[in-house]
């Protein structure tokens, strides 16, 4: 019954992917899916990623929520538009919310584009948006063993960044042991562990996206 | 779509809770769903709460998970019946997986049933399975605008417990604030802010369960 349902939603997502893909390209836009657990601070890490590009690239981000306009408020605070789909209870983006919402932003100039999925570890993983580059965000504060609990996503992912590093010394965390099996899911996952708080590892992270989106 | 698809699942699943719940009953189970995100503690609570509990209450574990058969090793080792549900993918659990797996634990006899969900704070929500206590765990270290940001699960809950305590003076948490909107979703539910590390409110959590399974 489950794959009955879900390949046919699963190739009408694909299809209109292909389609948000190409048009990314043609507009020279790299397009960046953020996926994590709530709370692992996918906002967090993009206020302060857009705000050390913001003067040096143009760019824009769409953010998913279940409910509430909070995040995209935060985000439009750094100057930068931002689009906010609230999914009414759904529990993850797919390509069509984003093309329905893609004509409230200018796609001419831009060339990047962050989109901020639905906090949920789980089932983002299976819906392509379009993206160049999906982005899987773990903190240190749920544990090391969560690629081998959740592989979906991390076998998904180009990159993977560790968050909330400043609090890495009050947990029992093991970074070796998270970046090991994340790599044995995943072997060609770039990873970036990294506080947004003492700002260790961001230069590292923020180089990577600028190349990306410059390339 | 959505709801097309929806309702004919959500109302299978609920026919076969209404059976579960009435086992329970009639064995005079408690039985205890716990949700949260990846990595908010579910586990740990469980190990120290069973590990308080099982001298003096019969108690057996049902855990769900994507993959990995690692909680329930992890919880047979405080000497309880641990079963896993490992979904394949799927991002929650739902009666008819549970009402699968019920043959494996021996019912007679047991007071305490807690079943372990998939990581997981949007999914979960809207399927029971027979419990009749859901608690919904949120760690310190998510952010308090949880509640508002994915309420269902907040609105559907009958405990909250706050986790990772010890955690509390490294992030910008606001312990207050996540109470109150949880109570303006929800004003029944009941909270314990907890530290299964520091042990911090763990009492009142335990007793809470004991007085529920045993009155």
């Amino acid at each position: 019954l489950k794959i009955e349902i879900q390949q046919p939603v699963l190739a009408a997502n694909n299809r209109i992917a292909d389609t948000l893909e190409a048009a990314f390209r043609q507009h020279g836009i790299l397009a960046v899916n953020l996926i994590s657990s709530p709370g692992a601070g996918k906002t967090t890490l993009l206020e302060q990623t857009i705000q050390q590009l913001k003067s040096c690239l143009p760019l824009a981000v769409i953010v998913g929520d279940v409910q509430t306009e909070k995040d995209a408020a935060r985000l439009r605070r750094q100057g930068v538009p931002a689009v906010q789909i609230t999914t009414q209870g759904a529990c993850h983006l797919d390509a069509h919310m984003v093309q329905q919402v893609l004509p409230r932003l200018s796609l001419s100039g831009l060339r990047l584009l962050f989109i901020e999925n639905v906090g949920n570890l789980v089932c983002p993983a299976a819906f392509r948006l379009g993206e160049g580059l999906r982005v899987c965000l773990l903190s240190v504060t749920e544990g090391h063993d969560k690629p081998s609990k959740y592989p979906a996503v991390f076998l998904a992912a180009d990159v993977l960044v560790i968050t909330k590093l400043d609090l890495l010394p009050y947990t029992d965390f093991d970074l070796g042991e998270a970046v090991t099996s994340a790599h044995k899911l995943n072997p060609r996952l770039e990873v970036f562990p990294l506080s947004a708080k003492t700002k260790e590892g961001f230069a590292a992270w923020v180089d990577f996206i600028y190349r990306r989106a410059t390339e």
